[in-house]
């Protein structure tokens, strides 16, 4: 295969090749690592990649393969890591000075799932600052004058770049889903304590979930289902019951899918009116299929996610603050100080709500399959704007704890914006196997 | 039988003498009642209490097993339900004038599975104002000038005054075990989230927790065995997946237990010196089977317990005190004002340490079979004293989730002391296995 050939492999084709000789492993490192010296100069992307422990790893993988010892689902295959998931090989430097240079020496309970499942930790991928909203220095690949969206924003550039096939991310409020949208490659946030967040940098127990940027549905599977296992030191991960997302996933639906088009509080004031036509046009060609209905519940929804993160945030982040404001941003500094103000009242009221939305909106949803809303308010910000976009159609959701994909099935002029699905929590391969649907038979924009 | 034997049967023993025909609900149930008109014009233990209710219900479970149709392992016993969880047949007044003749008119989900299993619902015990530090009405059996402790006044009362075998309780610091404590009988505070809070008033969702009093360990087993079961109404509720407790508390111990004695950072300030003697003398008969050992992660367990219930109370109260300060007592308008002041990176902090401390805590207690410890720092105290007595002994080992029994196996003077005995969360089988070793093999104070 050519350089070009392999650099484009999804991560499930890419394991699927090295495990029947169409390629290697050594041989498709050294293909990204070669697109990576082309390209990341200009999309930097990457915070800590070493090309000799790459290809030393690759070699391993090739050399169990041919000793015909066992492999694993991803064997030999290369991922990168969001910088704020700790890696034994490489420091975790969180996008902010005051973690230059940390090595932990540990591996995160998802870092080494997937080193279990044989994958290659090709690198550490650019965070924007403690993973909010101050801009990092990476650039969207599919125009460089453009943000590629936060705080995953080096794992989103780097998969639609093909640089890697799969890169790991986490949400707080939309930062896998929004750089998904703004790169035009899937994104995921699976269930909340699907995949455990023991050795990842914690801004808000109560909201972070860890999650997928890929150029494919089957990829999304394959990952989680590798790192999806109950682990003590995460208490909010749970035992899954139901059958592998590989298989779940690509089964047929027993029925074709019913979409409810959730416009959210957020759609008067924040949809790009661009995205709204687009948006309008692609749920049009849904027909029947899609329904377009209200929750009036996501209007406190939207402020309680705010609150509690704001909340949490200068609770994990204060410390640092005390000890080191000005190595802060000041748009940080203002966030956690505003953070800190919180009234208790307003969090607990906001925390102990959670479970009586969540209720009803599940009650809403009975007669759906997913939810189908925009993954981000239109196309990725230009760099000059200094912001990462807003995750204003994604925070509700996540303070939700339900399962939710970005798809890149749409475009507002050249750049994409991804349609987000949002299923019910634990039904994560219920929704992918419904991203499929919608991939299959309304095909989009994926290069 | 004679009324006063009637009156002092457990649970479990008036269960099998109904079923065996030795006796007849009625038949307990008029014994009970008597009782009540002779003792409760002075105990003041009830809030609610229908006799021909009581009565009706009685008479149907005794048609009903002599119709030869199906009975539960509760058939036709009393229990008493403290007046902050909802019934049917009651109004729920929580302990406030703000309740007065509150009817909802549903169950509570562990009063719905009581009676499933075929218990009568005898009447509301009285609580504190709103399961607080306001003194209720209630005095203490043993000794009137003295409280029953609080909250569970009136439930820990009516136990050990033979007014009903069984009572629910409920405990966000220490409002089981200590009433047990004063009171001389059995207190069981299970492991957080064992039997569901749906249908109680929530004063803490971190920490409320149902429990109960009774006058023996096969009645702590046999009526949580009756309500323990996964309720999608309380999130934090989960499926036991261990044997029923009665069985399992009733089974011969591999080992002989071996306890850690630990002191809790409360001792030195709290523990009346002759309630230490009295330990010293109690943990001297256990020789080498108890061990003094120290918790150092234990002083912060104790403000963090503090703090998250000032700030939880002020939550879920404050709306009230918003609409009727002047209907709240002064002790409980001052909590509430102090509770809604802290801040709210502080809460944050008391709420995110809580899974590490207890897998501090769980590493410490490896090689014990439980804790013991007081369950009050004394007897209980002198009406005059206008207080119900400090849950100092117990808030930690509350906020930290773990079960917890008090086993009326002391004396200072004549008044009864509780040894507590904490276990590992969802080790509640082995907790009551343990305390009925000590109950039988150090036999104490139960008149």
């Amino acid at each position: 295969m050519t350089q070009d050939e392999l650099s484009r492999l999804t991560a499930s084709e890419a394991a699927s090749a090295i495990r029947s000789g169409n390629t290697s492993s050594c041989e498709l490192v050294s293909a990204l690592l070669a697109r990576i010296r082309q390209r990341d100069g200009e999309i930097l992307s990457w915070a800590q990649l070493d090309e000799d422990h790459a290809l030393d790893q690759a070699r391993q993988a090739d050399e169990q393969l041919a000793s015909g010892s066992g492999t694993g689902p991803l064997h030999g295959v290369p991922v990168a890591i969001k910088d704020i998931i700790e890696t034994a090989a490489y420091p975790t430097e969180n996008g902010s000075p005051l973690y230059s240079g940390n090595v932990t020496g540990r591996d995160a309970a998802c870092v080494a799932a997937l080193k279990s499942a044989g994958a290659i930790i090709l690198g550490k991928t650019v965070t924007t600052e403690l993973a909010l909203l101050t801009p990092s220095r990476t650039r969207n690949p599919l125009d460089t004058s453009r943000s590629p969206g936060g705080s995953s924003a080096g794992s989103a550039a780097a998969v639609a770049d093909f640089m890697v096939p799969a890169a790991l991310g986490s949400q707080t409020a939309g930062s896998v889903l929004r750089p998904a949208s703004y790169c035009g490659v899937y994104g995921f946030k699976p269930t909340f304590g699907l995949i455990s967040r023991a050795g990842v940098l914690m801004q808000s127990h109560t909201l972070d979930t860890l999650g997928l940027l890929a150029r494919s549905i089957d990829d999304l599977a394959l990952l989680t289902d590798c790192m999806s296992a109950q682990d003590p030191h995460d208490p909010v991960s749970y035992q899954r019951s139901q059958p592998r997302l590989g298989e779940f996933s690509a089964s047929v639906p027993p029925l074709p899918p019913r979409f409810a088009f959730v416009k959210t509080p957020a759609w008067q004031a924040h949809a790009d009116p661009a995205m709204q036509d687009a948006f309008a046009e692609f749920t049009g060609r849904l027909g029947e299929r899609c329904e377009e209905i209200e929750i009036p519940e996501l209007v406190d929804v939207l402020e309680w996610q705010r609150l509690v993160q704001l909340a949490e945030n200068a609770a994990y982040y204060g410390p640092l603050q005390d000890q080191a404001r000005t190595r802060l941003s000041a748009g940080l500094n203002a966030r956690l100080d505003e953070g800190a103000k919180v009234p208790v009242r307003a969090y607990i009221d906001a925390i102990a709500a959670r479970e009586a939305a969540y209720a009803a909106i599940k009650k809403v949803l009975a007669d759906f399959t997913a939810v189908l809303t925009p993954a981000a308010p239109g196309p990725a910000p230009l760099l000059s704007e200094g912001i990462t976009g807003s995750p204003i159609f994604n925070g509700l959701w996540t303070y939700l704890g339900m399962p939710c994909v970005s798809a890149p099935l749409m475009h507002v002029g050249a750049m994409p914006v991804g349609v987000q699905l949002v299923g019910l929590r634990r039904e994560d391969g219920r929704l992918l196997r419904t991203a499929r649907w919608l991939s299959q038979n309304l095909p989009g924009t994926m290069s």
